[in-house]
């Protein structure tokens, strides 16, 4: 019988559910690929008739089916999920300076307006204030690229669109990203290192203050 | 018989082929949505049997798959689209400070290892040296919200990961990006002069030099 080895961000995964089940905390995983997560924002996600079929506008159609409770199944159970969360972790291999496609089509489809914010309900006002988000995500290559000396740049800079421009612009503070640099190219023993300082990290995660998300955070 | 309004980026597109086709350039379109392009990054992307199907990595098998001659079919012919062009244009509406995922699926699953860049095959060095790249997209906000000032941040802070992050890692030499501020919420007459604006760009638009695609452009 083969066992598949993990995937780096799969150990950290692991390991995330089980020290915060440890801690007493009620964990819900989406695993994406696993759920077969559909990242297309399509008409598919409005049940039933438009609000404006002449000019389909997918931001409009989802905040009106999201008022009137018709968007798709697959939404409404992750909005719930989100709704019942105190923390959100986003565990990912960096993509193209990004989080991968499925991910991103995470936000694009579940965050819609009227759930995730509203008209003046943005940034700090913003409809998901009572939650914490922390982007825990492992890299192609080494620490030293992602500098502001580095081709890279500051590793701060990938991360401005994901938590200002998702999770501050929906309300939701964020806490110091967790970043695991070139996991696939670090002996075994480093590995190790990393798993353990991700476990170190969680036991006293509760009491990190969120980050102060404004431009200085990312680019002084 | 109804007949259904253009989105302004469909609007935007139709302007490029059209202007483009005019110049005599031969224009070819990939769109996305009406081709269900797959934005998942999978093992399907790989036709047969895998390198190592112990611990499955993406990145090894698709450039491992790209030296076989084993990516599957829509892979192979966007890679024909992308080795067959001069310039490549990026029509999009801003989604969450980023790209749509079915557009960052593209770039996931189309730009792979082998085919876009290799070892030490990066940035300037990338495999795609020969091509043009222009980002143009679409705002659900102002202008003025995107400033240094303002709480969205400068723009082109959202351009690195795309512009930086993506095409130049494959050597892809950057226009400046198009903008086209919230389109939807301004009068009849000035979305006219958007989509004129885009036109009168096309005409000169292979006079153009490549933006200084580093740091200082982005955040200084």
């Amino acid at each position: 019988m083969h066992i598949k080895s993990p995937s780096p961000n799969g150990s950290l995964l692991k390991i995330a559910v089980e020290e915060l089940t440890k801690q007493g905390c009620s964990v819900t995983v989406s695993d994406l690929y696993a759920m077969q997560f559909e990242p297309r924002a399509t008409r598919n996600d409005i049940v039933g008739h438009l609000h404006n079929s002449e000019a389909f506008n997918y931001g409009v159609e989802t905040w009106e089916a999201y008022k009137r409770g018709c968007l798709s199944k697959d939404l409404v159970e992750e909005q719930k999920k989100v709704r019942e969360a105190d923390l959100l972790i986003f565990q990912f291999p960096l993509f193209w300076f990004n989080m991968p496609a499925i991910l991103k089509g995470w936000m694009d489809r579940v965050l819609v307006q009227g759930f995730a914010y509203d008209f003046s309900k943005i940034y700090d006002g913003g409809l998901l204030q009572d939650k914490l988000s922390l982007f825990s995500f492992t890299t192609g290559v080494s620490q030293e690229i992602y500098s502001k000396e580095g081709i890279g740049g500051d590793i701060r800079y990938v991360l401005w669109p994901m938590q200002h421009g998702i999770m501050h612009f929906c309300g939701v503070k964020v806490l110091e990203p967790h970043i695991c640099y070139a996991p696939e190219n670090v002996s075994e023993e480093k590995r190790k290192e990393m798993l353990a300082a991700w476990t170190q990290r969680l036991k006293t995660l509760w009491k990190e203050e969120p980050i102060n998300c404004s431009p200085e955070w990312y680019f002084k």
